[in-house]
């Protein structure tokens, strides 16, 4: 077991992981990376077909081309989100063919892949790096997971790929539609789902890469999302994943009166500091409430005959109208949500593809997160310092992605709109359990008992001085949530093993998640 | 001066150039490239504005905050062909600044370059590695340039940056527009040319890259065909580029009656040799002869109701009058030669940028041209072993650059249609001055004089048997001319000494250019 240090934001963290050193957590903005970054295996084009035929009769005859062993990495991609089949079909081969110890690299995982419980135990999986949703959660924060979980915001995904932090030895990319070559896009075919920007890092650095598709096209696949000069071997099967579970289910606005009234508190406070004004941008989740506070939004803007010149998605059925009512000139999608965002994408060129390098890389030269005038996300936890948790609850159980959340702090104005308790415990607490988001990034808490401004911020105090809304302190709004649920959350029992490493934006390691004591 | 060794190929070519340790051509696929792509520098957002401006006053500006050193290699790119000032501009900015022994890396070089001359006498200039138009081939073939010149092409310029065998300091990218992030595209804006494909190895791997643009837009630029998040700076100017001059003075069709018939004697080859048939695929350059050809498919094609799957530009107002006229799906395009087809790409999402990557880099895991069915070319001269010179003349000048002729030489039927003689220099001779291409990949000689089939390709042999075309043996073509001319071209008096080195497509060195004697 690796020794634990504390890093800059107070947390223990394990100075190695997995047998590699890692680096404790600077501080925001202070970690300075050097070198170069990775290099791709040089590849010749003689050991190519000329007629750029790369098809090849199975998945499990693409993985012993590829002269899979015991121990690689295999990287899998979310976009089919809980309706992918892919990654399930590649393990199940790695298994026949007898592999062990692999690692699991995904963008993220979901509960159809609870399967990969089953290759870990047998041994085929050593461990998770990526998101790990309910019961992959659980496996690994009761401590049945061999190795350490790594979890990665998008960006910092990238980041660890192109400095050669992970190195990919197989990328599988399930890809909607193909061409014999490896060119593929995911914005049409039978299993559709918008974007493959998540695949993107993995189709340049993987030493190999294979295609699986259910929708074959003859060379040349327009558009390419991803190129098939990146790409090693094409696989044809039946179907790659359900249609009907690839849009996210998270994309209804929500009916709680609650939430609404947080949406709504979201939308005025954006208004009241000065936000919502011509040629302005922002970003909201995926969440009931992100949706609600953009149709809050759309309204102001309507009426008002106030323009954006962009919106970033997650893109869905709210912001293609706003597209496509000249709200905005352009959405800059991430990941489509829906059917309309992946009709809008094919369609529409003000409906742009982003991917994890334009839009979150810290190691880069500028993204775009940091461009965007006012970002809307959630929270399990916030404490009184602002600091933010994504993964965790406040029992310890790790059942969440981090996804773009950290990415998504460097805008100009970040907001977590959360309620104030849920299930009767805080949500506002002393200390997270689990640090994701550090308060210095943290500018606005927006409960249905109020909105607490970071002092921090002292241009946003000024702006909101003598408004309307209920500006109050975070502690007060804390102390009234817990007069009202009996108390703070019980802490959860945890032992001193370190079951995942959560990583900050520039690959330093912010936090760690314990095993939970049995 | 290096010492030459004879290569696969039998010609004389040195091992070292300008000082780095060069391979010998080994024979067409058979030069095994071995270890990673070269790694760009890790950088870090904190370094770079968060609201996404990157704006500076001037290029003089730019070069010294991008740290301006002698010796160092500064890359720039043609899309703006004759009518470029942005390559000037920083030559004459690197002068003020004092800086020497500069190495200009451009992706082509044209007559309004000629200034670059001056710089190389006075020292600002080391040499060029890239194209030598008319007066820049004259100073470095009468042995003037202090280096040696590197000759590669559009395919092994991307190859030598990817693999690491040419690093470049500093990118300047001309953008018709772009905006403050560094996001740019060619497509639109007063100097629109079309695409920036010939800049993208250099916005990727250069150690730092400066967009200079006279169309600032707010941020996104889209489409970005150069992604900000490689850019460090951007510099408004006036004006990048003479639109007058930007498009090609190469697109008129030939009115010559010899050239009309080698155009037609072509089209009529690939009829008769089952090439066009649904679903087929074709390349033809940028000379007159060429778009005759394409004008002679044109009307089979509309003829018999034949659609190609794609047609690859450069291209033209006939290439984008068959894709409007669903003559072909896609046209897939490498460079825009005039202003319809700047539109065309604007507006078509059937008229698909391609880069030099996804085209002809050969150290990638296949590439485009070799899907071709057929491509058309030019050279200055053929011997008869089907090898083609497309640099120099047999007075032993060097002239021309090498274009995507040697990448293009992989498709499946190469065809060179080209007069038999120019200004009574028999254009077919017994060993060509310079080898640019071997002639196990050239496949059809098409002259007005007759068709020669290269004896390797027994199956175009057996198609065209009983054709009523002209079919000939090359050096009974060869005989003739030399009858008519008088003799074959006299030998050219040269020393010994290398002044231009010829890459192959993996990069090794296929011929050397000597000195003129005085």
């Amino acid at each position: 077991m690796s020794r634990l240090v504390q890093n800059a934001a107070g947390r223990l963290v394990p100075v190695e992981i997995n047998g590699a050193p890692a680096v404790p957590f600077a501080g925001v903005r202070r970690h300075q990376p050097s070198g170069r970054r990775a290099g791709p295996l040089l590849r010749s084009c003689s050991d190519y077909p000329a007629d750029g035929d790369k098809t090849v009769e199975s998945l499990k005859q693409a993985l012993l081309n590829a002269g899979l062993r015991d121990g690689m990495t295999i990287s899998t991609h979310h976009h089919l989100r809980n309706g992918d089949r892919v990654a399930n079909l590649v393990f199940a081969a790695a298994a026949e063919l007898g592999a062990r110890d692999l690692r699991w690299f995904p963008s993220a995982s979901f509960p159809c892949h609870d399967g990969m419980i089953a290759h870990m135990e047998s041994g085929v999986i050593h461990h998770i790096e990526g998101s790990l949703n309910g019961p992959l959660g659980d496996y690994c924060t009761e401590g049945r997971m061999r190795g350490t979980a790594v979890l990665r915001s998008h960006g910092g995904r990238w980041q660890a790929i192109q400095d050669g932090e992970v190195r990919i030895d197989i990328a599988v990319i399930a890809a909607p539609t193909a061409d014999p070559f490896g060119n593929a896009t995911g914005d049409r075919g039978p299993a559709a789902c918008g974007l493959l920007g998540f695949a993107l890092a993995d189709s340049q650095f993987a030493d190999h890469v294979i295609v699986v598709t259910d929708n074959l096209v003859p060379f040349p696949c327009i558009p390419w999302q991803i190129q098939g000069n990146h790409v090693d071997q094409v696989v044809v099967i039946d179907s790659i994943g359900d249609p009907a579970k690839i849009v996210s289910g998270s994309t209804q606005i929500t009916k709680s009166p609650d939430r609404l009234l947080i949406a709504e508190l979201t939308a005025r406070f954006c208004d009241e500091a000065g936000i919502i004004r011509d040629g302005f941008s922002f970003q909201a989740g995926a969440g009931g409430t992100a949706l609600s506070f953009g149709i809050f939004l759309r309204d102001i803007m309507r009426e008002r005959r106030i323009k954006a010149r962009f919106v970033r998605g997650g893109s869905n059925q709210y912001l293609v109208s706003m597209l496509e009512e000249g709200l905005t000139d352009y959405i800059l999608d991430g990941q489509t949500f829906d059917l309309e965002g992946v009709r809008s994408m094919r369609e529409n060129p003000g409906h742009v593809n982003t991917s994890p390098f334009t839009s979150y890389n810290w190691h880069g030269k500028g993204n775009f997160a940091s461009m965007l005038d006012c970002v809307v996300l959630g929270a399990t936890e916030v404490d009184l310092g602002f600091n933010g948790n994504v993964v965790t609850h406040s029992d310890g159980r790790l059942l969440h992605g981090i996804g773009g959340w950290q990415n998504c702090l460097a805008s100009n104005c970040t907001i977590l709109p959360i309620p104030s308790f849920r299930d009767r415990i805080p949500v506002i607490v002393d200390r997270v359990t689990t640090l994701c988001g550090p308060g210095e990034l943290i500018d606005v808490i927006v409960t249905e008992r109020g909105i607490a401004i970071n002092p921090l911020r002292r241009d946003l105090v000024e702006a909101l001085r003598g408004s309307s809304l209920p500006i109050r302190p975070l502690a007060e709004i804390k102390a009234e949530v817990e007069d009202l649920c009996g108390g703070p959350p019980a802490k959860p029992r945890l032992t001193d093993r370190v079951v995942a490493a959560i990583k900050w934006v520039d690959g330093t390691v912010i936090d760690s998640v314990f095993q939970l004591e049995k």
